[in-house]
């Protein structure tokens, strides 16, 4: 691929591309016996990530970060499920804190390893930085580095995401490569110069539901069904 | 130590504490064929780093990023040495770069894996974090998560450092540790509430200079010859 031969770095978005946020949520929200759907708990939680995220994309309201807003979201959630009373706070702090232990799909480590050999590897995530690390040590995640919204105060799909990443590793966009889930994520860092990856996780929102994919127009670099798939058409 | 019972995430200073900063600049100086001795161009090139610093930190000048202070005291540096109309532009650029490919000490690696089965290791680093992260990969230090002065907009020892690595992670400053060679570093830790590990590293400025070692009043929390011997000393 001619075009990409210039990639030096590769940031991949985190929940949904790399980890099963959906099945560990709901795992954890199963193991808890309050006889709620673990599954439609996780949806109705993490339904409200973006609207979220998009009152601080606004400047609404000052910069915030994932932790506080899955928690306002978890105890949104609770109340909608009518179990707000049946936790205490520690007992809430502990869920909230199930975004840092989500299981990675089965081919990310190895298919991260490899990738690593050729090229920089760094997470670009909405999730804060404690988040990311906490996330990423259970689950053996090998990145060169770890980058969050949290560095540039801006949340995805925010363009001091995508250029601030090319910035502090002094490089052009061209030579950094989006690898995500989403296409709504995608388009954001293409209009920025990047170079896009779209990773296919059918799984995300469930066996039924369609996510984020890409529609006719879209024109990412690459399309692939894993992350080993992405390393084995980016030669590495 | 049962005062460090609290302890959940250690930070480590990098250059000279982690990586022999002036063995490795001395090497890429030698080996340009100018005939300038490498360990003495090293020298006056660190010197340079605190100065530098100073004007960020004391608000005199607007946040640059260590590279960028690298590469003025190198081309002050190479003035001084009457070298700066030998070399072009590209291999200035890349003679600064040598702070990306420091090696590290020969004990750096065991000690942060045995440390990282039990705690979150992290740099805290006035290093950037292109540099931190290029450096990390090359001399395969298995951070969980790189931080630099970069996420703060400011420098060691500004509180905001250190304070900021504790708020990162929800924890309290008695919860962090700073693992450095510097006392000037870790007193500034410890006015902050941070525990401190001193790593003694006497070949930092080479065989016959002192460098910042910790004096008479100081009350340490850990004084380790190595990173393994701290890895002994906390129980890891």
């Amino acid at each position: 691929m001619e075009a990409l031969k210039d990639v030096q770095l590769l940031a991949f978005d985190v929940f949904g591309t790399v980890v099963d946020w959906r099945g560990s949520v709901a795992r954890e929200v199963e193991r808890l016996g309050l006889g709620i759907n673990g599954a439609e708990f996780a949806d109705a939680w993490r339904r409200r990530y973006l609207p979220s995220m998009k009152q601080v994309r606004e400047g609404k309201r000052e910069w915030v970060n994932l932790d506080t807003l899955h928690r306002e979201n978890l105890d949104a959630v609770l109340e909608k499920f009518g179990a707000a009373g049946r936790l205490d706070d520690a007992a809430k702090a502990h869920l909230n804190r199930a975004w840092h232990r989500l299981d990675a799909w089965a081919d990310s480590v190895a298919g991260l390893t490899r990738l690593k050999s050729t090229y920089v590897v760094t997470t670009l995530s909405n999730g804060n930085l404690g988040l990311l690390t906490h996330l990423s040590k259970r689950a053996r995640l090998p990145w060169d580095c770890i980058l969050s919204a949290e560095v540039f105060k801006a949340y995805k799909p925010d363009p001091r995401t995508y250029l601030g990443v090319a910035q502090l590793f002094a490089l052009q966009p061209q030579q950094v490569m989006l690898c995500a889930a989403h296409a709504e994520d995608l388009r954001a860092a293409a209009a920025q110069g990047l170079r896009t990856a779209y990773i296919d996780r059918p799984q995300e929102w469930g066996p039924d539901v369609r996510g984020d994919v890409p529609n006719e127009s879209d024109q990412f670099d690459v399309l692939a069904t894993d992350i080993p798939d992405l390393a084995r058409q980016l030669g590495c």
